[in-house]
């Protein structure tokens, strides 16, 4: 199948070509109202203004609903439903195809692309969701496994719920930023001396301050509480994915997270990407995850295990010093369970999900030191260097420093199905 | 100081005297959207009908902001501040003063009474915020040294960390609900020989379903990101308090909590009562809390330690056959740490919390096993049962069981500061 062509100029190797159409949330410097557009190419498409000037004009289906694109937020517009995502996305596509069978509407409209269409350097982006409720999963069993070797051994690195059920924690939904957002060192409590006998805690800007390269799923579908979504409709409640920096502070989290979990250690700031790429658009690119060689208990069975996505994904950090490195090169397949799975296990005992909600993957890293998707990992806790270009070395990140995820689908230069990036530059902690 | 009278019939023994004055969201039969109002006696003051008709006319500080009382929660009135929360008590307190110095705005205005003290039996309450987050802390140190004992030991029963700071989860926001809601018992995974060599969970609904006695805290100020809140404004930040009942699945708990706390096992439900009764209110029933013998940080220190409230909490169960029994008696003095503690400790790392995110304490157990807040610890996790009335007898929840928490300040039957109830009943599990 060769790529839909457009008759809009869109740069080769765009992340956002024509096969994409993510959505995000926008404003101008001269429109500071947030509402919701689309990427697409080097430009934004401001739907709002699509939306009041006709664009929608061979639609009916959304005409009702078109006030969804002057929300600051796309829950309303999730709400509406797969099937409807799936309509707007395909009419958009068809409105800067070639051969488009809708001219009027934007092609030959200069007046309506010079409103509507905003270069991305021009633009704002905000939050994408107004998040209810957000849950960090740990589905990335690579990164568990090492971590897991690193602080209990190989022969109990997973723990034994592992392979059985999709472990996951509630996170700090009012700590998620969108990408862009600078990251501030937390301070808190660390052990200065984990292995003494007695345990005196000091107060501290943390000292082993991470990433973790993640995926975010975003839900579109409420289920009512007691009411659990089952397997084989998880998809339906998904609108799409963003690329996710779940910062983790590894001293406090060393400290506080016995007996109830990561606290303090994960809610200051975890990075998205702007623009929300449909499970729609990212359909041709499922593929398997990582083989389960544990049986699983039937509501977590799956009748496609194609339920990963073969997503390129990279991590760059670049020092204050200006040296920009790849440290990371991995891929989205490697999970041992998949957005539909993790969202059917959440809601098994009955917990309602809303539109808007988003789930965390975990940290995805492959089995190789460059696939790994933290400098824990990489790093084995701080004992041997990370080696950037320039000749600096990191075992943790340091103020100043400025790590961007990127991720892509696709290799048709084309026809790329790319998240953007997802940025975050680390201040220096607060002094008291 | 004897207490206020009121002009208005307010039953003896009411929890909520005139010295209360607590803030909920009610809906009438006839009028189905949900608006602000107090609680006094046995009755509602609908305060969207009392603004509207001139009830504030002598509080002009209030009247630019009196929209808030027409909101269906009290995210808008918290975030007006402490402040104004003092004020608008007060002058409700005045306007049912015996010697109301203002009789023209109800006490002898016949019309506005019966359009707006609604009598509590006619109408239902609703959630009392829009919940953005809600965090669960582990303050009881009671139940965290006896449940510490049951898994570890007594000498290992409180983790290292458990004393130099307020050990917390993220919880889940969505799934909190107001008292009456009933509770659908949860299905999901659980080990059916925890001390087997191979592990294998099974399907099932959870068979060890208990109660957890906390209170729960609401938040009235946003902190920004990256921007801790000091210990000495800590309280500046809570508006007020609720009982809550924290439904605990131990079976799928104790099988999913390994390494991230517990998931699934508290997702299904969280109970609060329905009036908030204000930090001022509880102002005169402040108290020391459980002695800390840990020097902690400074971060964490206050300078006046009677910061836990003397709340006398009880339990009671009522099986489907009819038979009900109190099965707890305590005090929420029972708490190792402070609201204050907890939020100024949440924020340490700059997590920005905002108006309505709810805090809960953890479970208010005394020593003894009458005073214990779960079944967990007067089962002794499921080995000797609990005796109830009429010769029945629980280690751990049965579908039917309605259990009701009560909390109340004072013993002045005439100024008592109560919660009213927080009730739930367990509905069976959905069938597979
Ligand atoms: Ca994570
Ligand atoms: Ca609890
Ligand atoms: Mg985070
Ligand atoms: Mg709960
Ligand atoms: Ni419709």
């Amino acid at each position: 199948m060769s790529p839909l062509k457009s008759w809009f100029s869109i740069p080769r190797g765009s992340h956002f070509s024509i096969a994409n159409i993510p959505f995000g949330i926008i404003s101008t410097p001269t429109s500071k109202t947030p509402r919701v557009a689309i990427a697409i190419g080097d430009h934004a498409l401001d739907l709002e203004v699509f939306a009041a000037n006709n664009g929608f004009s061979a639609l009916s289906t959304i005409q009702p609903h078109q006030a969804v694109f002057s929300q600051p937020s796309l829950n309303s517009f999730a709400a509406l439903g797969r099937p409807m995502h799936s309509v707007v996305r395909k009419y958009i596509q068809s409105v800067f195809a070639q051969d488009t069978p809708y001219p009027e509407v934007l092609k030959t409209n200069s007046a309506l692309q010079k409103k509507a269409l905003l270069p991305l350097k021009e633009i704002q982006t905000h939050l994408p969701f107004r998040i209810g409720d957000y849950t960090d999963f740990f589905a990335g069993m690579n990164h568990a496994y090492t971590c897991g070797v690193m602080f209990r051994g190989p022969t109990n690195a997973l723990q034994p719920n592992y392979k059985h059920l999709p472990v996951g924690y509630h996170g700090r939904a009012s700590s998620i930023v969108v990408s862009g957002t600078p990251i501030r060192r937390p301070n808190g409590q660390i052990l200065p001396n984990p292995t003494a006998e007695k345990k005196v805690p000091i107060f501290s800007p943390c000292k082993k301050l991470d990433i973790e390269l993640e995926l975010g799923a975003f839900v579109c579908k409420a289920n009512p509480q007691g009411v659990p979504v089952p397997i084989g409709e998880a998809e339906e409640s998904l609108f799409g994915v963003v690329l996710m920096n779940d910062w983790s502070a590894r001293d406090i989290q060393a400290w506080e997270y016995v007996p109830l979990g990561p606290f303090n250690a994960k809610n200051f700031g975890t990075s998205i990407s702007a623009w929300v790429v449909l499970a729609d658009a990212l359909e041709p690119f499922k593929t398997e995850g990582l083989e389960n060689d544990t049986e699983i208990l039937p509501y977590l069975q799956e009748k496609d295990t194609k339920s990963s996505y073969d997503i390129q994904l990279q991590v760059e950090l670049k020092t204050q010093s200006g040296n920009s490195s790849t440290i990371t090169k991995t891929n989205a397949r490697n999970l041992l369970w998949s957005f539909p799975q993790m969202l059917t296990h959440h809601t098994i005992t009955g917990c309602p999900l809303q539109p808007g909600d988003l789930l965390g993957s975990g940290t995805i890293s492959g089995t190789s030191n460059s696939e790994m998707g933290s400098l824990l990992e990489q790093s084995e806790n701080g004992k041997t260097a990370v080696k950037l270009s320039g000749g600096e070395e990191r075992i943790f990140l340091e103020d100043g420093d400025e790590v961007t995820i990127t991720g892509v689908c696709g290799s048709d230069e084309e026809a790329l199905v790319g998240f953007g990036e997802c940025v975050g530059r680390i201040e220096p902690a607060l002094e008291f």
